[in-house]
């Protein structure tokens, strides 16, 4: 009988991957995988230490199918498996839905001023201020603000779906202009035209040469006085120097980042004292949800010779 | 002609109150109204001061009709107005999705730990515990997780409609069962049964006797070690020492305020100490929405001897 060999680093129902003709097995990530089960035909990946991969790719000579659970795993194609007969799957789509809960909370954040809130508990102080009614100029609220996505893929499309019964007006951005769920999304040439107009500008471009600081000085001038940026895609989209600069001449509202061109930020890094600034530490993802779904799926696809879901190679 | 006037103490729009036989003239909440005004019929109030009320009662002789843009214009019925003669009504519904969105943002607070994030800002640490895979019986995302919320009117049904798209399984409690909006709604008396399966707990109670203290001691033992505790109705409704005794003690998962026993929060109060809790300065109101079209809406219908929407008296 086949045996799976499944992750430790994170929760999982392994009661839902039963049923198949397959021996399942829990290992641990961060050191090399048994003896007893070097034979393992499957192995799931979930935070796996470095050298836990390359001994496995060493000893795992059984091995047909590597599923991650991480959107992009670049740990699994760097460690040496022999992707030329080892069928690699990613766990896109697993992250989409905690990403985008975690910007809607982030962009609550802005608007509600929970950070500043919390600044003045910890000093024991009653923040009344954010109490009463804002000037309606400011972004205090998703209901009637313009929200533009900037890289409309899944999470984008998820977010939407939260944003919308909130009464926020959602447009995107994206190479390929169009309408996707209802939404109008623009190519990028038309962002000169809609940051003036934008209340929040969300963030969640893919890490590609052509994005590098694609939130520069020039683009952060075209935003209003109260506007928010969020940041949930890739640290090296955003010129933190420029971001900073804005932020501290009180040329845009604020900014709420979960991704950092250097991750953990550095101690010395100008950003911790930056005013208006919400630094979440890479924490949108690390939490799949749907993994035995996915894991299931594809179980059932191999032992059944199907093609499998998310296929990297 | 008939004269209205309106509150600057808010931004209206009062472009969209125009095409009515009426005149319309700003007037400064914190002053007794001028002289050539006192012949108004017609009073919008906002966060009126107490001597502009008192005074406008006595010299606003032709009064007919106050619309208070809060949900409980006590103010109002407080400052000696007529009411055999004069209408009052209230600006109920403008505060429901205000108060659903703030909601909102302390529960993703709650699941995402964005005041822990504060906390090790400002002391220029990196959160990375906060990045990571939570275990699952945390309550780490509204995904999948059981939202009780306790007082089911419009406020929760609008929270609701918040709350479905993130995938949280909502369950009311309220004086009469029944499904409203396809949410199950169950009586008081069967808070025992389903607090041990709650993974955030919302407050919305009213402000009467009977909800005195509603959270106690004895009910917050019932509550999953995980579980979160949100109040946005009245501070009246939660025993403030049990539930920081529980806070202190680890019974609970911990807790976000909006309301308290006594408003601002008095400096020697113990929760500004206790861990886990959040605390936010009766923010989730205090910026009514809607308020042009319930003015239009009975503008005209009292020009036309039509009974008024939120009649109070």
């Amino acid at each position: 009988m086949a045996k799976l060999l499944y992750p430790t680093s994170l929760p999982l129902d392994v009661q839902s991957l039963e049923g198949f003709s397959v021996a399942l097995h829990p290992y641990d990530v961060t050191v090399p995988i048994p003896d007893e089960h070097t034979d393992a035909e499957f192995l799931v990946t979930w935070a796996n230490a470095a050298g836990n991969l390359k001994d496995a790719a060493q000893r795992l000579k059984k091995l047909r199918w590597i599923q991650s659970l991480a959107a992009g795993p670049n740990d699994v194609l760097n460690a040496g498996f022999d992707t030329s007969r080892i069928i690699v799957t990613t766990g896109s789509g697993l992250h989409d839905g905690p990403v985008a809960e975690h910007t809607l909370g982030l962009l609550l954040n802005a608007a509600r001023r929970f950070n500043e809130m919390t600044e003045y508990q910890l000093r024991g102080k009653w923040p009344g201020h954010l109490g009463g009614s804002f000037p309606r100029s400011d972004f205090t609220t998703l209901r009637g603000s313009n929200v533009l996505i900037w890289g409309y893929g899944n999470i984008a499309k998820e977010l939407t779906s939260f944003l919308v019964p909130l009464g926020a007006k959602v447009r995107g951005i994206a190479r390929t202009a169009g309408v996707r769920n209802g939404v109008e999304v623009l190519s990028d040439d038309k962002l000169p035209e809609v940051l003036p107009e934008t209340d929040a500008l969300v963030m969640i471009l893919p890490g590609h040469p052509s994005t590098n600081d694609a939130l520069n000085a020039e683009k952060l001038k075209l935003l209003p006085k109260h506007a928010w940026v969020v940041n949930v895609g890739r640290g090296t989209s955003v010129d933190e120097d420029a971001l900073a600069d804005a932020l501290e001449k009180g040329d845009i509202g604020g900014a709420a980042l979960d991704v950092f061109k250097t991750e953990p930020l550095p101690e010395s890094s100008r950003l911790w004292k930056t005013p208006n600034l919400i630094i979440s530490p890479h924490a949108a993802g690390g939490r799949p949800e749907g993994c035995e779904e996915l894991i299931a799926h594809n179980l059932r696809r191999i032992l059944a010779s199907q093609p499998l879901k998310n296929v990297i190679n």
